[in-house]
């Protein structure tokens, strides 16, 4: 059953309606969602899965409690992260064994870009100029910013930002600058955590292919929302990592994932040798030697209480492969962003509020942004107002010139509905509404995580 | 209460007097421990405190099911990491705000050797010679010793190893290899994960800081087991890492903590530049900046369900204060590994096995460790034999020559009793006895964890 076209004048029906020809409807009961709060936050903290709870407290009382050190190998703890890299893989179109569960997203980006600053040479092919150049866009998420600058610091290379595409157009900056001869990798997250905005990854692959650079993607807010192939076979990926506990439902700091294309996977080690990367961690060598295959980004022992959460989140994520799986999660995704829309955009053009997120479809992520004008009341004191009466999105201030504060609702295609999209476009047109009525702008923002 | 002698040749009565009379034996309740299970295995994996259910259960269903993104702030996960590690501060003769908690003790190793190579030529002096040496033990445990090497490889370094000291007399070659002018930096585990042989951390800390080497100690097998001073007034420690999941009990894979000396923690920077390592890390700056303090040594977002268990673990451990804190914990542990020593002689020299680990009090951890002379039964097929009647140590097979395999025996001083002692050595004596009359010694030895 394909989910119909969203109502381009959300009303409470239409969007009823839509909830009710949802095939994806049903794996909301998955879920244990606060009676009444509309949680439009999943792309920061995904809800909580209810099979998390039984299957933790497994972990914890009958593995660790009962099996003590033997659950090692009896209940399987050893395999554990491999095994939720196994279910994790084919969301972002990766084969098994190819892809694992280990420590956070900073820290697995950190072993991929030094990786492809060791592998850079042999792609760009012998007689190539020396390419130390890092491409990525100013708005990069912050962390992924700071490993990359000490790792260009450590090893030579240079950053270079072009300005962020925010899916204006096509994405002529970056395919340009692709193709300097002196840029070595291509950084990037797939979707921009403020704009929301999704990058062609099959052009940006295929190009930086063909002009010897080395991609790597964060897939942290796509994972769970939008299909990723990273194996497509004219446009191949050659680095990706990504996040537990945005649409993958992992529970708060849950454990990240790491994919190395299988094809250059054992040329080049990445710099944190813990014991569990090893050829062979149970012969404690007093020599390093990787492991073959992902198992080399692994470092040391897992946060298995975590990683058991993570396993519940991703099982409840691909329980939706019944019902269409990531094309159909899409499918919801891209119907539930333009419901939002096309029902706050009255309201938000009335008080200075300008979409950051893509229109096109094409270009969209999971979530939408609406940025403050000038004349908008103050962003921070409308999210609060709105998180205060069960409507949970989040602020981001803008970062810097030319970057306005924004208001950013994420939309999780597993548990989010059609009238969530609608109720908090209400709130957001009441909160706007009230907020100009006692006008100004708060002077002191406290942080919003 | 102090704890009585323990009986030097330890009969059933005279171990129950023990216990009789040990003032943390109530402590033990706070565990669940399998009925009729003697688990010495601690050293390896914490058993589980009855606190560590409910608390993540509350973390995982009220905080995150119902607080979702608000409990960063309102459930206080942003300061969680820091809150455990000001627990775990006082075990170590850490002051709060010193010490904190993240990542693996692999990863944290890497942060601490990264500054440590960074710092040397400032502790060394100006004038004074090119340092590049790190100094470790042959026998150092393996993930640390690779650790090392990567670093080493990367920043220009060279490992020197002594022979393992294995506490036999006084730490001379250790401390003479100390003075050596290209000596930068003492790499040390303080107990010995294979012997339990426990370093004069303040003599080998006095000696390194006159002739200007910086001290890395691992504390895996100490932290909750040992009294560790890293601020001795005299002879403090310059950085230390250390286990979440042996002696501090919290559970598979548990977060691991991080000290760097409050003198210079702000002189460099750690490698791995994550966004809570940041000054301001809900600024979302473009540039790093590091926190100041024991912050800079975070990284990601921390794994919260396993942090929270650790949290359990800690408070539970901390418990023992109003019993006598960590001296009466260090009692107690002597007093259980010297009956099982005791007990356990006569067996094991009569079927070939010789003690790895150092009779003199001052100089042994919290395990007893076992080694397997040329004539002894196969190690491996004893501990199985052991770990089948429900007396749970683990097996290490001897890593080079010279090295034996050993059956290795961790004491807890917080829920171990004298009594599971003299069974454990009773049940040894009774499986040697089976195996030498089975003869043979094992082929193939399956990994044990």
């Amino acid at each position: 059953m394909a989910m119909p076209q969203p109502d381009p004048e959300p009303t409470l029906p239409s969007c009823r309606a839509l909830d009710a020809a949802d095939p994806l409807a049903p794996l909301r009961a998955q879920f244990e969602l606060p009676p009444g709060l509309i949680y439009l936050d999943g792309n920061s903290l995904g809800a909580l899965p209810k099979a998390a709870a039984p299957q933790v407290q497994h972990a914890l009382q009958q593995e660790w409690g009962r099996g003590l050190i033997r659950s090692w190998n009896d209940a399987g703890w050893i395999h554990r992260a491999q095994a939720v890299g196994d279910a994790i893989a084919p969301l972002v179109g990766a084969g098994p064994g190819e892809l694992t569960v280990a420590d956070s997203t900073s820290i697995n980006l950190h072993k991929v870009l030094w990786a492809a600053m060791a592998l850079a040479p042999q792609r760009a092919g012998a007689g190539s100029p020396r390419r130390r150049v890092l491409l990525t866009e100013r708005d990069n998420f912050p962390t992924d910013r700071y490993i990359a600058q000490g790792l260009c610091d450590l090893l030579g290379w240079t950053i270079r930002e072009v300005e962020p595409w925010g899916g204006q157009g096509a994405e002529g900056e970056l395919l340009a600058a692709l193709t300097e001869p002196d840029v070595g990798i291509l950084m990037l997250t797939h979707v921009n955590y403020r704009s929301g905005a999704l990058h062609d990854m099959a052009a940006l692959n295929r190009t930086a292919r063909a002009a010897g650079v080395l991609t790597v993607w964060d897939l942290a807010h796509s994972a769970g929302a939008v299909p990723v192939n990273l194996k497509q076979a004219d446009a191949p990926a050659d680095f990706a990592v990504g996040c537990g506990y945005k649409y993958l439902n992992g529970g708060p700091g849950a454990p990240a994932f790491v994919w190395v294309h299988p094809a250059h996977v054992d040329a080049v080690e990445q710099p944190l040798r813990g014991w569990l990367g090893h050829a062979a961690p149970f012969a404690f060598d007093a020599t390093y030697r990787p492991a073959s295959g992902i198992a080399r980004y692994t470092c040391g022992t897992p946060p298995i209480l975590s990683l058991t959460a993570l396993h519940a989140g991703v099982q409840t994520l691909r329980a939706a492969d019944a019902a269409g799986g990531m094309a159909a999660l899409r499918a919801k995704s891209l119907s539930l962003t333009r419901t939002f829309i096309d029902a706050s955009r009255g309201a938000a053009q009335a008080h200075d509020l300008h979409l950051t997120t893509p229109e096109n479809d094409a270009q969209r992520g999971s979530q939408v942004s609406w940025g403050c004008g000038p004349t908008a009341p103050d962003g921070y004191a409308v999210m609060c107002a709105l998180v205060s009466r069960g409507v949970v999105g989040d602020f981001r201030a803008g970062p810097g010139p030319g970057q306005p504060d924004i208001l950013r609702f994420g939309f999780a295609p597993l548990y989010n509905t059609h009238e969530e999209a609608w109720r908090a476009a209400q709130a957001l047109a009441e909160e706007l509404a009230r907020a100009a009525r006692h006008g100004g702008a708060a002077a002191v923002r406290p942080a919003v995580t």
